[in-house]
């Protein structure tokens, strides 16, 4: 048996305690976090280790910040968890119900996943974020955090585990893979029966890696080459503004946008006052031919722009004939999960929302609303981007399956 | 690109016209059904064609009653497929919807997942009732059988599909794979951009090559390790008449049980009654010492008893302590489908179902229920065991996904 394989059978364990731990997951949670916040010098000391060690690789500027933890993003942290354990807990919720007309009582309930697996990358915050949301829908959880943010999250699982325990829980309802290399994200892949699912919260090339590889059923998270299409008939000030905060109010996020597609007959009107209010954000605009026509200074797009996720101050322009051209491309190039439409038409609007396939299809609104606070879902653990089990935010509900409980008097099947 | 990959894409183009195809697809279900009855004979002769290869072959008598249709089997077929097209269409469906303190009016819109692969053995029913339910929530289907039923299936599709284009949708809403080689099964489950979920139909052997070996979500159906707890309290005589009813009504069947654990306190009281009643049936009994000792002419249980699933006259019988042992042997062994305690204990039917983890858990009522049907949800295309996406019978609702639709008039984010 694999270290791994030994976790695994410490989760199951903890996952049926879970299960029917009732309101002492949320009692848990709190008390988690006012361990965190209690002893937050010894997760900034750990920490400190980490940032140490990712000045010393000549780690990039970027890639520190988010590594960084304070004062204030612990207690962010601690908030979190706060907030995750305000929310309902969905276990031993009926959905449905009914009774048949042989007697049989039918209802379906919801019941918790089991063990989440759950492989991310340099934020520590990841580690109490999603081991909330997993504990209050009853999961137990195994972190495979990055090398980078080892110590800190050593810190954040040691507390949290503590905290546990002292609630009366097991410490192994959160445990992290403490081999951070290559391997044992390989090995947590082909986990089946310990793992009844795997998240990976991550770039592109983690998650593509993840899909590619694991054995055990997944949830695609988080890649997000989203859209705003400006119809023919939209008022171009809100379009100008739509597009802006969804390219700018912060770029490196899913559901931040990549290109814009605007209708021909528009184009020559919007293009110039969408173009002023990115330059003023220094947002470079990489251009189709009809679009550089209008617009001076941008940078000829190809084939590749339309498929990439920039995460940054660049944005893809492209100007469509019609409609079904702007839902074709989306079609194509979409990686299905924020899309939207800009339009005063009614029948445009309803043919957008209904054929566009994504996670979240808006008229008239930011992308950066895919979210699920904005959507008043509560925290979520990422946007799923997949069509099975759940779509859109990932939060306590969706961490969570069903069974059907059936109550006889001794009927039989005929 | 390969002939798969072709497929998949006319699949994508098809899924995009059944998206918006609303009632049209009840429709072409109805006139699918009729078409089929009309065209029984042409089925039929290529039946007999697959039969003749099949004993030529000389396949086992009880697969060519799988493979064979009658007249009457057609019939059913086409029940079938009316039966679906009766029930209520899913797409469109608002599954909750709030509005915004900013204005954002949000709606959980039930979508079809797209494309849906399946791939299935010998029985040509299969063809027609799973076309129907992925028509009817607004799917294209590509259907990779089993070769010995290749010429029966070409000709149910053959008529499908001249009926869906008579009835105005593309023919290749469902499509046959022609390739009946193990390497096109192993490219379907790869078929990453083109498929959104691959179904295995099959024995214990296929589902588990599907699940080791796909890219494509997969949901996993149908192996069924099912158990019978007879709780210390238990009323005997329902205990014996629900353990015959779900080991003999149709042991082929997934919902049939395999094992029965009886408490030591009732045991032998129990154990001769239910025994008898088995017998009467020829059913063999593999038991551990303990049943041994009361019921005489068991063959001893190995290990290996408690893992199969016999989809025969075979039952594997063990003595339990308590019902803690019961749940435990159950949690082991169980492939999480079906599972049932008799007793007259409340406490202890509300344990048995708080914490037996399956997508059916029964309190005084046979196991074979588990059933569309029989949950009054309609015809299925299988039992899920997995936790993810859907959890029991998989029908028409189950072969949905969501997507979130944001009517806003120009909301940004702060």
């Amino acid at each position: 048996m694999t270290e791994l394989e030994r976790m695994g059978e410490k989760a199951r364990a903890a996952a049926r305690v879970l299960a029917g731990a009732g309101a002492k997951k949320q009692q848990a949670l709190l008390h988690a976090a006012d361990c965190l916040s209690a002893r937050a010098e010894e997760v900034l000391k750990a920490n400190a280790e980490d940032l140490e060690a990712a000045q010393a690789q000549g780690m990039r500027p970027a890639l520190q910040d988010r590594l960084r933890l304070t004062g204030a993003r612990i207690e962010d942290m601690c908030r979190g968890l706060r907030e995750t354990a305000a929310y309902p807990d969905p276990v031993g919720r009926v959905l449905e119900g009914t009774v048949r007309p042989n007697g049989l009582c039918i209802e379906k309930v919801c019941v918790p996943l089991g063990v989440i697996g759950i492989i991310f990358e340099a934020r520590p915050n990841v580690t109490s974020d999603a081991a909330g949301l997993c504990i209050q829908a009853g999961n137990a959880v195994i972190l495979r955090g990055g090398k980078e943010a080892f110590h800190s999250n050593c810190a954040v699982v040691r507390i949290l585990r503590d905290a546990l325990e002292e609630a009366g829980l097991p410490a192994d309802c959160v445990q992290l893979v403490m081999d951070t290399s290559r391997e044992s994200a390989n090995e947590m892949m082909r986990l089946t029966g310990y793992l009844d699912v795997l998240i990976p919260r991550g770039g592109a090339g983690l998650i593509r890696a993840v899909v590619e590889n694991a054995r055990v059923p997944v949830i695609e998270t988080g890649v997000g080459n989203c859209h705003v299409y400006v119809d023919e008939t939209s008022d171009i000030e809100m379009a100008a503004r739509i597009i802006d905060n969804a390219k700018t109010s912060r770029p490196s996020v899913c559901n931040a946008i990549e290109t814009i597609l605007v209708h021909r007959n528009i184009a020559e009107k919007a293009l110039p006052v969408i173009a002023a209010r990115l330059r003023e954000k220094q947002v470079e605009l990489r251009a189709d031919e009809a679009t550089c026509a209008i617009v001076s200074g941008c940078v000829p797009a190809t084939e590749a722009d339309w498929e990439t996720e920039y995460l940054d101050y660049i944005l893809a322009v492209k100007v469509v004939d019609s409609i079904d051209d702007a839902i074709a491309h989306i079609a194509r190039y979409s990686t299905g999960h924020s899309e939207c439409i800009v339009t005063e038409n009614y029948a445009n609007a309803q043919r957008f929302t209904r054929e566009v396939d994504a996670a979240a299809v808006y008229v008239n609104a930011s992308t950066r609303f895919t979210d699920g606070g904005q959507f008043g879902l509560g925290a979520e653990i990422g946007i799923s981007t997949q069509k099975l089990h759940a779509r859109g935010p990932m939060g306590v509900d969706q961490l969570t399956s069903t069974k059907f409980v059936i109550r006889g008097e001794g009927q039989i099947r005929g």
